[in-house]
């Protein structure tokens, strides 16, 4: 290979020290995660197809990453495929130029006889010559049209009893005999028409998010499960997005979700773990925003038209940057009339406390039994989150706020970074009564859950400094390799000091000392043990402090004690 | 979806229980490497194909699982196609039915006029009705055939001017207009004969094991990485091999690998990774059986044939099974001639020290200068292990040890079970000299590495009980839930605990007690904490022991300091 070897467009490699980044943010989730007593599970990195299809939306659809049936499947395919016609069509010239009665046979075998004379006839025009170059030049064109002409006595050769003729052929790709219609050239043809190809070369899918396989794993695993079932899943997923600054083709997803309880209580603890989370990241002041479906109901109710919905709520959003004049002006252009702009009046100047938002939502919404049942669980939500105290993190009402709308039920959670740190949301959750429906239309069971922006939260502490040193940490000492002799010596500290737990590393080749020197330097190693004959004799280890210079001659104990 | 999901063949569920305890050997797996100084990278799950295939012979290419390139590629392909020839047709009967001069232009725009002259007085002979009719019901059949007729102008089309033409019939599927040509049908089916076709609709695959990517990943970084290089990665790959019992397609690999450097302190402190990691696992009494590529090749020269050196050291392995005139007698019948066997008899004797054994392969090799650069290997690895001492492993020289005998070219090591665990090998690795070679001709770099069979180990401590039962503690504690003035008590002290670390959980709902206490039980939660009315006036908790059936009643100090 000339080239130098890339990775895929949207994908990353990660240096030891963005893993040691990426796994504090991970250790931190997931220890909170089982102090709120989350356990974790893992579901394959694939899943049948029919289990991601049609459960995010069409363009959802289009970016899940289909995997081949087997890796050389198609080319197999395309392979016996062409091998199949090259045979036939030998015979088929064999016939012509020779009279070989024999691949007349084998012709005939094949294909209707009739059919194969016409050809003959037609063909016979030409001259010997020409039919050679066919051979050698033209062959691959025959076969096109011949595949055209004979399809449908190729179908039934594929369909009938010629299996042990088509085996002979090679044709029969996989060990199932009823494969064999299927997947023959013709049917893949017929099957264009269908869509049923793409299902046969591939019937296989890298999941897109967490939330479907969790949902396939509970109803899957319903009789094993002790409900309510709390749950957490640190995975990778792959969206076939079309790759861009900050968003990957593989990316983790954090998720915590649980299902089987309807209680609010849940909501309390989703907030708290937020805060939990953040707090211990270091990552004080996010802002933890929270609506409920039912509130955004209840709006639409009011504002007379639910197909609006998302209008409105773009349009409120802007409040801050174009002001009331031009949110209303917005609303107006997309067909929300001037009486229903009025009648949610009371939200153009929707400040205060939570408390007072509630207050002004309970107003605005008192006619309408959804709107109000929404204002009631933020109710309980709000107070017992106040009344339980958050620890560095701010809870917010965000009417605004409505992700996956088509997809939450009750209340809708998301995260925004410490302000003055530029940077979108860091998490997201929400309530959705009908989370086990999809797979189990009898066992509806509702779950709630939140999820952690990994990517985003990395770039996030990066930029604020947020990473202790200690997570970068590698070896605390190289021991400087003056030879075998010397290198034996040093080994047998090394193996003890690793031990006691003590990372420690022989540099493995005797090479010029500031090479070696060099080697701790680069790679952040604070220290470097020098063992030299003089210290074999007298039993000690030269210590050098690589920051400070400062070197000093030890026993074991205090290299112990130092390098601890 | 009536029937009930499943997950594809040879994956897995992981539930909480297999989590925690497979979590629980990477734990122990990752300390140890990073005690040795060997630190982490990722790399992306799937990987340009150019990057794997051929890396892996002719078998290892076959279970590659490819990714076609985006979702739904094929699918959009096969719609585009039929359109196109949907539109065609339309227009053509059109002008056959209504004479229509317009769609006579949208033809002549698509094809020759010529072919399509002849071609509608073809179709002329039937009868209008016929013709609807073949809308209808045969339309396909002949959009086939027109396909083979007319495919040289459908290229034409495609390669010259009528750039706009096709944008018109979304016929361009992807943004790059250079993709046009390459992507028609006509092309698609003249690639079939090239095997470019699959590589155009699949240009990635996931990684087959995480050797491969880290040698593109040094080569890739190269000018980053500071060498010698100790990396270790922990990350699943995929095989699209036969699912069976134990094999899965989808599985961990645990690697550790140094890379520039040929000292053989590297192959010692390989050997010490393994003590320590089988050490700490609690699964004493491994065998890690050395040999080395240098010394087979030195079998080989004595027995005169070095395409047989498999066979002979499959032959030889079964020497405890069918004994010494077994093993002869089948060396025989694989054309490994008399002298031969004669020459290495030493090796139907192989036992005693390991000194004692290289003793008698330096006798045996003394004439082979390959072989014995293999035995000094040897002795270096094997004197300084065994001065510098295991903790709990044996080490052993297994001359028969052959793996991956293309691949490397010094130290072969292998890892078994303790003796009485039937299980294959649960570790293995090597050197090889030329790991970076395949990505970089002009830089070939030395590596040397060992691998932890993941799966085998978890059924290895399964079967011998070595998990410790913390690995599978959940919550300490659950929260009966007595009603929402009760929960919000018990919330209050729940927060307070997992401040410090403890985990603790509420029950969300407040069903029957029986129905809670059963919850605690069957997730195996030792304590319940109950909160009624009482206890909230006297502000204390009942604590019950689920295990004995001890209840206490106690104020929140106490609770902290049993629960810790």
């Amino acid at each position: 290979m000339a080239q130098k070897p890339s990775i895929p467009k949207g994908t990353r490699d990660f240096s030891p020290a963005e893993v040691a980044k990426r796994n504090y943010i991970f250790s931190t989730i997931k220890t909170n995660f089982e102090k709120f007593g989350f356990q974790p599970i893992e579901t394959p990195s694939f899943e049948n197809s029919e289990t991601l299809m049609g459960k995010y939306g069409e363009e959802g659809d289009r970016l899940i990453f289909k995997i081949l049936n087997s890796g050389e499947y198609l080319d197999e395919f395309n392979k016996t495929v062409y091998d199949f016609f090259f045979d036939f069509y030998k015979n088929y010239l064999n016939y012509f130029i020779e009279g070989s009665d024999k691949s007349l046979e084998i012709l005939e075998s094949y294909f209707n006889t009739d059919k194969i004379e016409e050809e003959l006839k037609r063909l016979n025009k030409g001259k010997v010559e020409k039919i050679k170059n066919f051979v050698d030049n033209d062959l691959f064109d025959v076969i096109k049209k011949e595949l055209a002409l004979n399809e449908k006595y190729f179908f039934e050769l594929c369909q009938k009893n010629s299996k042990e003729k088509i085996e002979g052929l090679d044709f029969l790709l996989h060990d199932k005999a009823g494969d064999l219609a299927y997947i023959s050239f013709g049917n893949w043809f017929k099957n264009v028409k269908s869509g049923k190809v793409t299902s046969h070369i591939s019937e296989k899918a890298l999941r897109y998010d967490l939330t479907v396989p969790f949902a396939r794993y509970v109803v899957q695993h319903q009789n094993e499960i002790e409900f309510p079932f709390k749950r957490y899943q640190i995975q990778p997923v792959w969206r076939a997005d079309r790759p861009q600054k900050g968003r990957f083709r593989e990316f983790y997803q954090c998720d915590a979700d649980v299902v089987g309880s309807n209680s609010l209580w849940q909501e309390v603890e989703l907030v708290q773990l937020y805060d939990s989370v953040f707090t211990q990241l270091g990552l004080g002041g996010v802002t933890i925003k929270v609506n409920n479906r039912k509130i955004l109901s209840g709006i639409a109710e009011v504002i007379g038209a639910s197909d609006k919905l998302i209008d409105f709520t773009v349009a409120l959003d802007k409040l801050d940057k174009i002001g009331e004049d031009g949110v209303k002006k917005e609303m107006l252009e997309k067909g929300i009339s001037e009486s229903a702009i009025e009648k949610v009046q009371p939200l153009f100047n929707f400040t205060g406390t939570i408390n007072e938002k509630i207050e002004k939502l309970a107003q605005l919404l008192a006619n309408s039994e959804e709107g109000m049942k929404g204002v009631n669980e933020l109710q309980f939500i709000c107070d017992n989150v106040t009344t339980l105290g958050l620890q560095t993190a701010f809870l917010d009402l965000d009417v605004t706020l409505a992700r996956g709308l088509n997809y939450y039920t009750g209340a809708i959670f998301e995260v925004a970074a410490p302000k003055g740190v530029a940077m979108g949301s860091i998490g997201g959750g929400g309530r959705y009564d009908d989370l086990t429906g999809i797979f189990d239309a009898k066992n509806k069971m509702s779950g709630v859950g939140i999820s952690f922006g990994l990517d985003r939260i990395a770039l996030v502490m990066e930029e604020v400094g947020l990473f202790p040193e200690a997570v970068l940490a590698t070896s605390k000492a190289l021991f400087l390799n003056f030879g075998d002799k010397e290198a034996l010596y040093a080994m047998k500290a090394i193996g003890k000091l690793r031990q006691k737990g003590i990372k420690v590393e022989l540099y493995p080749d005797k090479s010029k000392i500031d090479k070696q020197f060099k080697h701790a330097d680069r790679r952040g190693i604070p220290f470097a043990v020098i063992v030299g004959e003089s210290e074999i004799e007298r039993e000690e280890f030269g210590l050098k402090n690589l920051a400070t210079g400062e070197q000093q001659k030890v026993d074991f104990a205090t290299l112990v004690t130092l390098l601890q």
